[in-house]
């Protein structure tokens, strides 16, 4: 009997996974200033693509900074380790089939280019969701801008604004459902199977 | 059009992903020895539930470890951090839908508590997956026992056995398919809409 105890290889593969539910995994990484619209536009892809039919799962703030990330603050140190657990938990979710919708500001290239790197350029997406500081500072939806935070991304802790993202959606350009269909399509082209 | 960038706050919901896949979410924690045969059956239930066209994913050493845990050791400090970490990973797979299957010894009562506690205890089924020492040292798939390594479970290291887990296989009395079939019957049940 013992001879059944043997070690384990051969799990459920990427490939049937995503056979199962009928998409390929991947990570759409959402980088933007605070206020650019990052999750407001994460939550209506969400929508749309769970009335299509596929299957998506948000990381953000709301079940990150209070879970996994508890504890860490916002030192350069803290959002460099912040970020790093997310791209893994982001990875994990990619291989487990999912469209991994990650919405935080991600302000270095460096971050982000980690990000890509492990979870993979194949299943990964960086969407800049591009609005300037003063537009930010105006639309101020959580009131952040209004207090004196130290490390605030675009006044005393840098944004560097990404130059090789797969998809630039200008908020300032077009309004929440044209960048949300401009993303979407290329969504649902990328987990075509 | 800056009045479109407002906060977000109607994510699809858990109901309305369970009902996309078609089963609830839940975290099913395997707790045992090193060789008790947790990993083993993880692996089999993933086959027999991909079979039945059921979503899951497998949390365990090989995704985990050398991903969002990479650095941490195997202190009891460590130890209740790598767990902690993998508890609110969990957390966030079964609030996503999955069946998520974990695989980590867990030694402490306190661990496992937490993280019932933590996914939900509507969510959760403890399952301890049961061998004495001597037998795990007998099997020893990994070549571990025959190391002398620090903070052994079992050994130089306490296992706390559970003695309130939802599901207990006995891999002395029955065999890996047996194990599986009863873990299973159990899951089919929790995760009926």
């Amino acid at each position: 009997m013992d001879n059944n105890i043997t070690w384990h290889n051969n799990k459920v593969s990427y490939k049937e996974r995503c056979e199962l539910l009928g998409q390929k995994g991947i990570a759409v990484w959402f980088t933007g200033l605070s206020g650019s619209g990052k999750s407001t536009i994460a939550v209506e892809v969400e929508k749309k693509l769970y009335e299509l039919g596929k299957y998506s799962y948000i990381l953000d703030g709301d079940n990150i900074r209070h879970g996994i990330n508890a504890g860490l603050g916002f030192s350069k140190e803290d959002r460099t380790e912040n970020i790093r657990r997310i791209t893994e938990i982001a990875k994990l979710f990619a291989d487990a089939g999912a469209v991994t919708l990650v919405s935080f500001i991600t302000p270095f290239k460096e971050m982000r280019d980690k990000a890509r790197e492990k979870v993979g350029a194949d299943r990964f997406i960086e969407v800049y969701v591009k609005a300037d500081y003063e537009t930010c500072a105006k639309r101020d939806p959580k009131g952040l801008y209004k207090q004196n935070i130290q490390n605030f991304t675009g006044k005393s802790s840098p944004y560097e604004v990404p130059e090789d993202a797969e998809v630039v959606l200008d908020t300032e350009k077009y309004n929440v459902e044209e960048c949300v269909q401009q993303i979407l399509e290329v969504i649902l082209k990328k987990i075509e199977l």
